[in-house]
């Protein structure tokens, strides 16, 4: 009966039912890998009898994916359509020779956290002779295999005749293209309860992103759990119900690691950090009004020798709770009305021959927090926003400067000119939401768009998407950053050369959207379409 | 140990802790009821020990509406701070006068199906004599006291010492401004399980919309079941599992009108029916490229009598399924290139003297669709998009013009000079998704904002917002609709005075954005924020 509904679609003229807005491939990956060689050989396989098998080293993450993909490898539905007026010459799936196993070929030993820089090749061999099929996943390192098992996940084709999956004759050579290929959450505008942060994490690893970045504090609320100082939440977070112990954090942190995604804090200063006063007095700055305080503060104050002190006990503790060699320290958007209203900042300047240039009071404290830092014992590097750059503060050599303004291809050629590592946002804040099929944007800005040499370009280590909070929480964080942010996953892993055309793009994240719709992720549609095996 | 620690957030200086960008009212209701009186004397609600009880008339609806009501009621979490900065005088909810029960008051006899002009009116009255705490609610139509319960179960504010809630001494006497106030949802683009129809309509009555409109087919997919002609779904539909059968409807329908939801399906011709060619054959014209059909269709051909005969069946059933006495036809966005280029119509046009007239082929159809709807057994009125109008196809004196595109003004002055009544939804498409706060374009938005006389205003029957489905299903339906549709829904329930100021809203409608989401319902945020009694 179904079989047969189907025809009659199909003699419709039309390759689904309906009409939806585009046909989605089938057994793509996204993002797309570097080197695909396909056949039409088929092989099928049975979701009973198929195995991941480790083949050489092995470790607790790699065991873990295993369960993970385990449980998710079949999730795309088998008895979902398989569209057979593609014209591939399989006519009879029982001649397919079965594949049983995806042998893991892991060549060195495993390592325990990702970080900038690391390994994340692979390769893929699907072939089949003496009449057995064989597939197989090779990597010198963890993150290579994790993200091997991720592609192959993404190729195999659900088989009218369930329970089957079949999978096309298949070499795939795979690296990323940039090193940073990250997602910025905010939970001070809006607090995320830990299992949408878990989520994240499933989708940026299924994205082939490696870096959450977590901005984690903001002026509107303050939801980091200090041992150290406890009163900054007690204070500052909105409700005590809305925190982040050490406990959830290192939950984050651990989550992460397992699917090689680097968890980078933000603790954005001097801007920014209202919500630090009520549980930090004298961190702020008073602003006056008619010659005193009228009740309300504006950034950090410079001038109070007691705030670094406290910050460097506070980003000791943060450094230790967050492993990753990075930490972002902000400096965006500082205000400078405050300090203008406030005597004693006045005073300060006068003494410090700096009357009236803010831009040098900022560098002041800039430069004594990246001190702080680089002298933490876990030695950290920091990425810091554009501002902090653009005002000429001195920067470790190490610095990433990210840029998130307009008229971020200038900003990008005098990045890297100055030497520095950079990593873009602007054209990619998915908080800035739009009518229609704004993901193209995404996918149409391309990193390398400005006037530079090759060396320049090279510093960019590559971007985040950035889900800002001020519209998002928990009701819409997975619907609105989602597909959105992997036309940016795609942009950073794969070829230059191979996404430059949005328009070949958009069949394969149909494609992608779907299989994300089936693992269970509420990701939103990207035109009038519908998921065929999803189930309501 | 939670009583110090808000303490604590209160010395702060900060009514909650954290900033949230706007401090949310308490007890107040959403929309605005058009009198209101409190004061300050409080009577507290023990959830163990209050019902409702039914003084006068009952039946189903109400029994339904009491059993449904006692369910949300007390979903605003009974731990939730009060705040107790507000000068309140209560200062010992132990002295407040006990409140036991809701009487309801329906005056006449139930009605079972809602309908445009209903009457919706009703009283409340919160008072306290003898020691005894008494609340009434007062109305004679069924409708009314929907609208009452609903209002009622918003005047609730948690208290500290839970389980009890609180509530004020309170007159209300309140009725709608229009009596058509509608959400278009948009089942073709992409398919809608029936689930979040029913949640659709549960958000409907939480804000006393009454017009649930149906757009149920369109060009990309047709899952309307038709008895009569099965091959429409069979062969229209995304997928077999994509339907609404005869009972799904009268799911829908039932359950719109346990809440005074009236459901109106809207079939769209003679433009958005690709989807209904391939089960209709003859039903759409053919295009024409090089003197043959070239393989697409276009609007339906108004030559192919046998069109009508299907039409008539097809709409014969429809308005049997759907009892509310309005169907909307649609008419929208007619394009002539598909008739131009075919030259069986160029032949048709010629022997009825409009050659070249396409404007008046159309109203050909449109003029023989009206009179079918006219004369079924059913006597439906009809609702038609602006665009049959604005082509000046004679209509029935009770037709309502449903306004949509850009200069709603001159369009609104011109169709209640005609004499027809209207429906105004321009300002509010709510699938054009922008960045920030929106609601307040739609709030802004005013019916009456156009020059007109009086007696032409009061043609305006309300209005709708739509969320059309091109980028919406049920991943992001709820999210994208609520509250955005929420200023629509006061804007067409409040007084005109009492909706002009959309700061004073902005509050108020934070505290209904937040009961919402206790009742189990993921609306969007509306800024950075936090519902305090939300459980993860």
């Amino acid at each position: 009966m179904w079989k047969e509904l189907f025809l009659l679609c199909l003699a419709s003229g039309t390759a689904l039912c309906g009409y939806p807005y585009i046909t989605p491939t089938q057994g793509q990956v996204w993002p797309r890998p570097k080197e695909v060689q396909t056949s039409q050989t088929y092989f099928k396989l049975e979701p009973e009898i198929f195995n991941f098998t480790v083949k050489a080293h092995n470790c607790d993450i790699l065991e873990l994916a295993i369960a993970r993909y385990s449980a998710i490898i079949f999730s795309n539905p088998s008895d979902r359509k398989r569209d057979v007026t593609r014209g591939d010459t399989l006519k009879d799936e029982n001649s397919a020779l079965p594949i049983t196993s995806l042998d893991i070929v892991l060549t060195k030993e495993c390592e325990k956290y990702p970080y900038l820089g690391m390994n994340e090749e692979y390769e893929i061999r699907i072939a089949g002779s003496n009449n057995v099929g064989t597939a197989t996943l090779n990597s010198t390192s963890i993150w290579g295999i994790l993200r091997g098992i991720e592609t192959f996940s993404q190729l195999l084709i659900p088989d009218p005749e369930p329970p089957t999956y079949v999978v096309n004759a298949t070499v795939i050579k795979d690296g990323p293209r940039f090193p940073h290929r990250g997602l910025l959450i905010d939970t001070s505008r809006h607090y995320l309860p830990l299992l949408h942060i878990l989520y994240t994490i499933d989708l940026l690893a299924m994205n082939k992103m490696n870096v959450l970045h977590w901005h984690i504090v903001d002026s509107q609320s303050f939801p980091y759990v200090s041992d150290a100082f406890p009163n900054l939440s007690l204070k500052g977070a909105y409700s005590q119900e809305r925190l982040y112990s050490a406990d959830e954090i290192g939950q984050v942190v651990a989550y992460g690691a397992l699917s090689g995604v680097r968890v980078v804090p933000e603790f954005d200063t001097p801007g920014h950090t209202l919500s630090w006063g009520p549980g930090q007095p004298g961190f702020l700055t008073p602003c006056y009004s008619g010659g005193k305080p009228d009740g309300t503060f504006g950034p950090v104050d410079p001038t109070n020798e007691a705030n670094y002190a406290f910050l460097k006990t506070l980003l000791t503790e943060v450094t230790q709770r967050f492993p990753d060699r990075y930490i972002h320290l902000g400096g965006d958007e500082v205000s400078f009305n405050c300090w203008e209203s406030n005597p004693n900042i006045t005073d300060y300047m006068k003494k410090a021959n700096i009357t009236g240039d803010y831009g040098k009071l900022e560098e002041v404290y800039i430069t004594k927090l990246l001190d702080i830092v680089t002298n933490l014992p876990t030695k950290n590097g920091y990425i810091i926003w554009q501002e902090v750059f653009d005002n000429g503060v001195k920067l470790a050599p190490d610095t990433v400067v990210h840029v998130w303004k307009g008229g971020w291809q200038e900003e990008l050629a005098k990045v890297t000119e100055g030497g520095f590592k950079t990593l873009l946002s602007t054209c990619w804040y998915l908080d800035y939401i739009s009518y229609g099929s704004d993901w193209r944007n995404y996918y149409d800005c391309e990193p390398f768009d400005f006037n530079a040499t090759s060396a320049q370009k090279e510093l960019i280590q590559g971007g985040e998407a950035c889900i800002w909070g001020e519209f998002v929480d928990k009701t819409n964080l997975i619907q609105r950053t989602w597909p959105r942010a992997s036309a940016v996953a795609e942009k950073l892993w794969s070829p230059e050369e191979l996404t430059k055309d949005v328009n070949s793009a958009a069949p394969r994240i149909e494609e992608f959207r779907c299989k994300l719709v089936y693992r269970g992720y509420n990701v939103e549609s990207l035109g009038p379409s519908f998921c065929p095996g999803d189930n309501f």
